[in-house]
């Protein structure tokens, strides 16, 4: 059985989760901060693109929490970019890589799942159940975000939206990559609408 | 005094106000697109980009109106771009064209406002007041949307989150344009949020 997966995110009201050229904004309100760090506490494992890692670099660990008590920490990064000193591959957490078959780079400490197709997303998802991983939150970026939505692999959307505009055509989004528009997009059910400090969270499940 | 601007808009729960080649998506409620017909009769004149004008070919108008009864209809188009045969420059309602003051083109029956600088919309908002314009609602596309909120000329701001991902890096969002994040971006205040229907309407004023 696959891991549950929980998408959170936090986006501008004009539906931006970054500036242009990846610049971070905050978004998120302290109430917003708070719940999120209750939320990974809940999970198994807390999973990122590569692309966050390298523009933001998050250590993606509670802090005062020991290595055992951490979430594990995966990184999508299908050709191996992931920095060796990267707060992600340190050792205050377990850290699992999942990289393209196509790939053969290792990370000191650190588990390699190596995916056919360039990431195969069902496969990924398996080997991490066989792993032990029963719950995910996906914390971003955009293109990863995208990727699980685009392949249904999700149980629970969550869309802090702050109260600013970022603007910018080329500014990260919730879902970037190609869209799919065409194929009918993904339809959701809104299941709660909470007001939360100066923003609102929107919780939202596939239909 | 410039007239009081209202903009309205409703995107996906991705931030997207189309799919990919600015493909049109249904993303409102039965229950929002009565609200918006409401909003309309409340405005003296409606304004969009002309780039909503090439690619949906709105109309503009509220069904059964009379050409004295219906809103005006402004387009921000600075090259002078709107087709001649146009629904928003049909003879159902008094349509306004703003171009830059370097377009000398004309349309039938249409009044023309020509702006210095490209387009200057402090200017362009002093003009319409002149002429009798005392409150517009601002509908898109975003680059239109994103030229208001970077000159601050922004009053209220709507917004509808329609519960579907539409995803896509390229795919238009309620502000697009070159984003202004380096400056600060746009702080807004939440005044109310409500769900409606299947989505959830979000309300703004400038902080």
């Amino acid at each position: 059985m696959r891991p549950f997966v929980h998408i959170n995110c936090a986006m501008s009201a004009d539906g931006k989760i970054a500036g242009a050229e990846r610049r971070q904004v905050r978004i998120s309100s302290e109430e917003d901060k708070a719940r999120v760090k209750g939320l990974r506490m809940r999970y198994d494992a807390i999973l990122v693109g590569v692309g966050t890692v390298v523009s933001d670099d998050p250590h993606l660990t509670v802090k005062g929490r020991s290595r055992d008590e951490n979430q594990v920490r995966i990184i999508i990064d299908p050709n191996g970019r992931t920095p060796a000193d990267a707060k992600a591959v340190d050792d205050s957490a377990r850290s699992i890589i999942v990289t393209s078959d196509s790939c053969s780079r290792t990370w000191d400490g650190c588990d390699v799942i190596r995916s056919p197709g360039g990431i195969d997303l069902g496969f990924v998802m398996e080997r991490l159940g066989e792993m032990g991983i029963g719950s995910i939150l996906v914390e971003g970026g955009g293109s990863t975000i995208a990727s699980f939505l685009k392949a249904g692999i999700v149980d629970l959307l969550t869309i802090y939206v702050g109260s600013m505009v970022i603007g910018g055509s080329e500014s990260p989004t919730p879902a970037d990559g190609d869209g799919w528009v065409k194929d009918g997009g993904l339809a959701l059910t809104l299941k709660n609408v909470e007001r939360m400090g100066d923003g609102v969270l929107l919780e939202y499940v596939p239909r």
